[in-house]
């Protein structure tokens, strides 16, 4: 019974990963919610658990799975952090973050963006995924609906469900750059829908949301009455030109955004978004409550990310993304992988593995078990096409990329 | 129709402030939540306002609505902070934390506690606050009830109201030294009641659960099918004799903990939770999506916060604490307030001023206004009796404490 798939059309669909709780499930009786038990461990769990278990006889693997940068925060975020311990204050702030931040943040949309942005629409938060969860909690009912494009970060659909709200998810191809088109949002729309979550540059895909198109959806989104929530937290690591945040599109817009890859600061736990005054306020309350308030040696620390030095440093992390992702996408393209869409920014690319494979997730396995290189499985970002994908992520050095292409040129010619 | 408190008992009750969702609410429409537009902020946040206003002209007022003690951290912890920026490495990690955290903290049960627990009992937490979060994503389908005392700690209604559950209150005071009874338990418990919510210390009373009625409470919860949940967030600032953790109870109970009050660590954010493995293995699913890790850089200090250094200063603290309150609650008393449960740790005491005023939130407001000291009313704590109730907290210095008392001896004897 809880398999509502079944006669959904295929571009607007309830997810199978995070099944909505019906009344008749809420008759089910165990020590764990329905919500626990369908909240499933990522497949790529799997492999780094296999990688584990073959490190001792085979050394460790090639990760291409890796969601996180792997060089260390800039210099000044070190130092600020150093001095906030020695002065040993470290305690709660502001629900909403410390002013000198949300203040820092405003300056530097106006700087970057040349958007002017109201103190008062600025929340800082525990990671995106905090603003993510505080955004749910502040707009979603139980039973109302967000559309969210298939395949994306598979988290969203997780920040949905626990508010009791229901995914929608909008099937996305190479046609479209994995993005939702206006056609799509307005099929799949419905009286209980919310809002639509996009991100640009998206994950698993790295490819843009272009302002013409986002500006399409913004409208639509608006003229049927809901909300545009934008992830925007790789939009400071597109590869070629600097496209302007797309708060752009107007003040009813939410954008998530987060110190974490931009600045090389993921284990800090810090990340912000901009809404509309009255969400903010509301998130105000709920943080409150249901934080306290974030990190408060993050915080103080993320206020030299803005440093020109800081900002110098970022700037030689994502050279160092786009020449990675030059590097590996080409040979993993020589070596028989398909690129139907190239990515525009982050670090990932998302493969079309078909002519390799009719099973993505198993040619993970055997990748890891037998040639020890890790990539990330199609079915963990979705249920459109998983098995055709995977995704490639391009955050490690290129020597260790090269070994990588090594390794998988060697498992495809002896496979 | 959103007021649902009429007449149901006193005994158990839906929260005021904390309304549950009914489905004729869910038709309502607007930009927010209903959850969203049924949290207010604190009632405290007006009074630190009205402080901030007018200081510029009366100075600065005595807080004794602090929730956090004034202490850096231990030395130690500070100095591990600082090897970890030296290294820069500060990514995301397991997303139940470190295991050697989860060691250290299993160490610390048997070291203090003489209780073995497994590692695959303890996540570690953004926070207590992310642990309680965690907990009732883990246990609550929407309707699903959690039995919480009134007055308590205020944001454990959110949590549970968070996660779609419905919070029904059991009104306690001084009798039962601010602990529901096994008799209200089985009164107040119905067929959708999952689990109770008790802490010990509690805040805002700090009395403790003692452990023969803690014993009793447990086992009325396991007949009634139920869990029962303890924050032991204060469980180190006992002022008189070392009690075990509650976990002694058995392997069912679920213990909420922090490193913030213990070692005053407040703005790391960082806690822990003690589960039955089952339960901790959802969390894990949960967590991975719903904060990704807890702050790295915090857990990698926090290991430091075992040291005996670090516990032998984290003692200290608490000596401060018995000392302060101490004299606190003595002199307020000779000024009139009451003292009805003696508080057995923490920092706050819970003061009758039914002697002085007959609204405390009134008295509140006229003490800062008129006298600049800072008192939380009773009715941030819940709704029963809150007219009759201040908390005081006693974190600040004693000459800080001594100035306080004297402005309050002040404004009684003016007024």
């Amino acid at each position: 019974m809880r398999d509502k798939d079944q006669g959904a059309s295929k571009e607007s669909r309830q997810s199978g990963r995070f099944k909505p709780v019906t009344i008749a499930d809420m008759n089910h009786r165990s020590n764990l919610s329905l919500r626990a038990e369908a909240t499933r461990p990522f497949y790529v769990m799997e492999l780094l658990a296999r990688a584990a278990a073959r490190e001792p006889v085979y050394g460790p693997s090639i990760s291409m799975v890796v969601g996180e940068p792997d060089f260390p925060p800039p210099a000044p975020v070190i130092r600020a952090a150093q001095q906030v311990l020695e002065l040993g204050d470290i305690h709660y702030t502001h629900a909403l973050g410390m002013p000198e931040l949300r203040q820092a943040i405003a300056a530097d949309y106006l700087r970057r963006d040349g958007l002017s942005v109201e103190m008062n629409r600025i929340a800082i938060t525990s990671g995106a995924s905090g603003a993510l969860l505080l955004v749910m909690a502040a707009i979603l009912n139980p039973g109302d609906e967000v559309l969210i494009p298939d395949p994306s970060y598979p988290c969203n659909r997780e920040f949905v469900s626990a508010m009791g709200g229901v995914v929608r998810t909008i099937a996305v191809d190479a046609s479209t750059d994995f993005q939702p088109t206006v056609a799509a949002v307005e099929q799949a729309w419905g009286p209980r829908t919310r809002a639509l979550l996009v991100a640009s540059p998206g994950n698993p895909t790295g490819t843009l949301l272009g302002p013409q198109q986002a500006q399409l959806l913004a409208g639509a989104v608006r003229r049927l009455g809901g909300l545009m929530i934008i992830d925007e937290i790789y939009q400071r690591l597109v590869f070629d030109g600097s496209p302007r945040s797309l708060l752009t599109l107007g003040e009813d817009i939410i954008s998530v955004n987060s110190f974490s890859k931009t600045f090389s600061m993921t284990g800090w736990r810090l990340g912000w978004l901009v809404a509309p005054a009255e969400i903010v306020a509301a998130i105000e309350r709920l943080s409150q409550n249901l934080y306290i308030s974030p990190a408060s040696l993050s915080q103080r620390a993320a206020l030299a990310a803005f440093d020109p030095e800081s900002l110098e440093i970022a700037e030689t992390y994502r050279q160092r993304f786009k020449a990675q992702g030059s590097y590996l996408l080409a040979e993993l393209q020589r070596l028989g992988f398909g690129l139907p869409a190239a990515p525009h920014g982050a670090f990932y690319g998302y493969c079309d593995v078909s002519g390799l494979t009719d099973d993505s997730y198993q040619f993970c396995l055997d990748l890891c078990d037998r040639a020890g290189v890790l990539m990330t499985p199609g079915r963990d970002f979705g249920d459109h096409q998983p098995k055709r994908y995977v995704r490639v992520s391009y955050t490690k050095p290129l020597t260790v990329l090269q070994e990588g292409i090594d390794r998988i040129n060697r498992f495809l010619n002896k496979g």
